[in-house]
């Protein structure tokens, strides 16, 4: 299914930048999970643009819950969350030259020019809002048991450590953007969860991390360093301490084996490509008049979205440990 | 669901490495597609040990369609392919030591011991055969409809040139092993195949890319490397030539926006970590006993695994590609 | 999934009774499909109570589409529609007596009292005004390309001719309720939709029926009279005319054979069970005070459903056959 | 997906009557699971022809499990099952004339021609076998947590007691066959499973009973007759006794209230037609060359199949209650 992921637990998505509202479905959830607005309009805030090194756009994601929900706790059914669109300057989008590295030629392909291209429509960042709004449920209903997700920044504009605030208001003032990478931490799972194959943590996981615009790479724990170890290097040595507990010294493989949790923390690192609105005149076509022109993108943009995108990686990487754990366990599983 | 996967078209895979026989179910197939048991054979060959550099267990991998197969075409109904095991040794392989990088430990943790834990059981390498012997079909079909998909080493033992024969064999005499990364390109896809969000392009080739053992990265275009470039650099510029044709001068984005093939080549790399398996004493656990033990790997392994990885990725990729183009074309179309 | 259902095309399904919305979101719809909200308003008031035989309950189901159309077209990308509770009367609405028939004590069992029991809650029968929603526009889409789906009364409280009004009535009078059965026809359907097995065209529509509250039966063509006829009086004669077009002489099968449609039409019949709610004292549990009680349902009620069934039934029989065409012809299909 | 089916179980259908074989994989399963393989050959003889009653084609259905058992347990990984066909007489089978009420036509309009007619190819019967045999594990496994699934012939040939075999021999003796009906039983579920909606427990059983050969009619609780009554008759009166069990004084919604169990048995029919074969000229077409003809088919068939359908309706039962309790379970609860 197209817009729609997950097994036990399940997410459906939808909206355009410059519709009526985007939003999003949870489905599969435990009866009885707390659900706290607040927390949720913290955790929105997370990802709203809000410093002079994001976009200009301001929007306070006046989320509404429609369904799913009564007397602050879920009930099990289906989790309707819609955020209207409030700040929305249509005008500064026109239909025409696609903008390099968007989805707007991709688009076109698909949809054949029935697309809403305002803001990126459907493909627009805006929609991880949503994403990040059912984060904003799932992430503490996680921590009660125990797991905690953690992301952070891992390196910005080719520095892997130091000032990305730096990096980012260098690019801003060159009419630039920068990308970087993520590495996000899951502390706490239980071990065995996932499922050999086409289940694999991993790919439950990646698939979801590539649904997020501008996310090029995935890897887990080592990840592409593996590829340059040997066996002796990259092989975690097993151990099992006084207590009984089970750990490995190294966690070159993430936590994850055979694509299996096995009870270390799971580790993966996120290549977020840069902003693609600049400022710049960039080469790109008219695809509607099919000619080539040069095209500078007006609006409002991000130099770089990584700040941003940390709370959305937060929020999927969420929805699929839900789910993984609502397989393993059942369905009342996060709420008991 | 498990160990199925796809939407119009799907896999479904089964087997253990010292059971009966490993097998694959491929549904949703056009009808008359050919299916040409030597070009099979052929593909399967490549993935079987069979140099030096390989694994000693020899296997001619006799495959044999149970179904969805009459008079040499594809019926349209599901097409079983088994692939009995015919030299097992279980005798190399005992119960309780966890082998270091291996899926052992998790297996237990998830199946608490009723896992065939002979040679890896259900997570073993050989159920890639089943996805090669799928392959065989697939590729074969796209190749007609001028679609092809060609995956080679990128680098291996850390060596991004030259000689890799010469790392595995210095590999092997270490009793050590060694990774790497491959690279893979499909060209000749139609524009707009794929979707926004969790179906994108990315998203479906990842998932399943990452069920394969080893494989502990994946990216498109440039991927991680994207992560450190500017905007000015990374948006690929788009031309359209005389004859109409839309391309991009550039592909970091490895043709797709948006999670939509865009017509340029579609790119990927994958991490491979190097075999678990190493002819050395290593640090680990017996899990039954729950003691701390000194391990050496015994039985008849690969010192690399890369060479033999590359049908089982060309094999995956088509799965996705066929999967892509029935969902959008309908499920006649790779027989039209 | 819980609340998503279909292939290329899917459904899901939100909301409850008295809480803020219900609402759909219909995905893999072709984009350029004309969206006529007064045609869907039109389609939404045939299931409105609207006449003394039904609820008195009035609600306009003022809806909203918040997403997947633009310029009166189907973008391709999710389309959201939300029909805000306007007319909730909670305090109608007590906790603790299960109304017998109805779904409260079994969503107790399931939710553990986390249901939000007002009005049906997430059971309610409101919720299909959201699948009539997406039927107002997938039954024109579908008219278009010459695909016509008709559902009319079979009987009502046990009268299979005459005036089916008079029986409502008269069930009315006596605080009672009827029930009754439908008969839906699909005509012009492609020949060879569907599909042998579990994704039978039977499989798929009955899915859905069934998940129609109050619907207990389904058959398909002669369905149980079937049952009791012999081979030589079942069996359809197959023929074809001069214009070199197959049919049947008879239509036993329902347009269906081994899951597939054949070219007659599609022919079912659904049994719809009398409403759950009578105003009459019945015997039920208190299930909070775990007592045996007499109860009386206040509320406004239909003293029968059926007529506002019909519409229910055309949407989801337009839902699955819209997505038998898009799994069979490509996702472009309906608006070619 | 078309032959798989099932959420957190799930199995997938594959083979034709005279092709090598015929199979099943069933996925999901817990670790742990008793695989009996006599009590499997026992289930299977139930299926099998085996009076004068039946077909005279004689198979000992010798089935061979590929995967997923070890030591006498299912391991939790695919567990593969294919029974090889051996009585197959393909001369019995021409390509051209359809059998009137059986797939050959719809699957012409499908498949075009590259589908494998003989037998029924896919459609046959026969593939019910593989179902029985996971069936076999499912079933004996369902009893030891105290879950009973029960079939049995609820009318044939219009009768709805007496001597059935009667009525099939007096069709047998003027070259005809005659349906039934089926009564099915499922006694000690917990309650609370199930979904509101697209999984409600009638959704998923009609959705894997219609896929069977032959079946045409489902209907839960009093079904069909429950339409013909007032909601003071039809409406199951709750009651809760001393040890403080809660029951229905009647069971007209067959243990299912708004798409969830209730703790009352679950009860459903099935309409089964008569056997499509019949020693009788019929009119059809030959639709190769596009004329009409009558035809008479040849080959082995049963006059009744209502006899073996039990166990099979029995076996796919036992999938859909297995898949209802891991969902809301988790994956291990079968062998817990």
């Amino acid at each position: 299914m197209k817009n729609t992921f997950g097994n036990s637990i399940s997410v459906t998505l939808f909206g355009e930048s410059h519709g009526p509202a985007i939003g999003v479905v949870l489905d599969g959830l435990a009866p009885g999970i707390d659900v706290n607005e607040e927390v949720m309009a913290d955790f929105l805030s997370k990802r709203r643009p809000s410093s002079d090194l994001d976009t200009a756009r301001r929007e306070e994601d006046h989320f509404q819950i429609l369904s799913g929900v009564f007397n602050g706790k879920t009930t099990g059914t289906p989790l309707a969350i819609v955020i209207p669109n409030e700040d929305t300057r249509s005008k500064d989008y026109t239909y025409g030259p696609a903008r390099p590295s968007h989805a707007d030629y991709a688009a076109f392909c698909k949809y054949h020019g029935f697309e809403d291209y305002r803001g990126g429509g459907h493909f627009s960042g805006r929609l991880t809002a949503a994403l990040v709004a059912a984060g904003g449920i799932l992430i503490p209903a996680l921590e009660k048991k125990g797991i905690r997700i953690e992301t952070h920044i891992d390196s910005c504009g080719g520095i892997s450590d130091g000032d990305f605030d730096e990096q980012i208001r260098k690019a801003a003032a060159e009419n630039d953007s920068v990308g970087g990478t993520t590495e996000t931490t899951i502390t706490g799972l239980p071990r065995g969860l996932g499922e050999p194959w086409f289940d694999s943590v991993e790919s439950q996981l990646s698939h979801i991390l590539f649904s997020i615009g501008g996310v090029k790479g995935v890897e887990f724990g080592s990840g592409f360093a593996l590829a340059d170890m040997k066996g002796s290097e990259a092989n975690d040595p097993l151990r099992i301490n006084d207590a009984g507990d089970v750990y490995t010294e190294t966690n070159h493989n993430g936590g994850i084996n055979g694509g299996i949790t096995n009870g270390m923390p799971v580790v993966f690192r996120c290549a977020i490509k840069p902003t693609a609105s600049i400022a710049q005149d960039q080469k790109t076509i008219d695809f509607q008049k099919q000619e080539n022109i040069d095209f500078c993108v007006n609006g409002r943009h991000d130099p770089a979205i990584i700040r941003r995108a940390c709370p959305v990686i937060d929020s999927v990487t969420a929805i699929v440990t839900a789910d993984l754990l609502a397989t393993r366990y059942g369905t009342d599983y996060l709420a008991e």
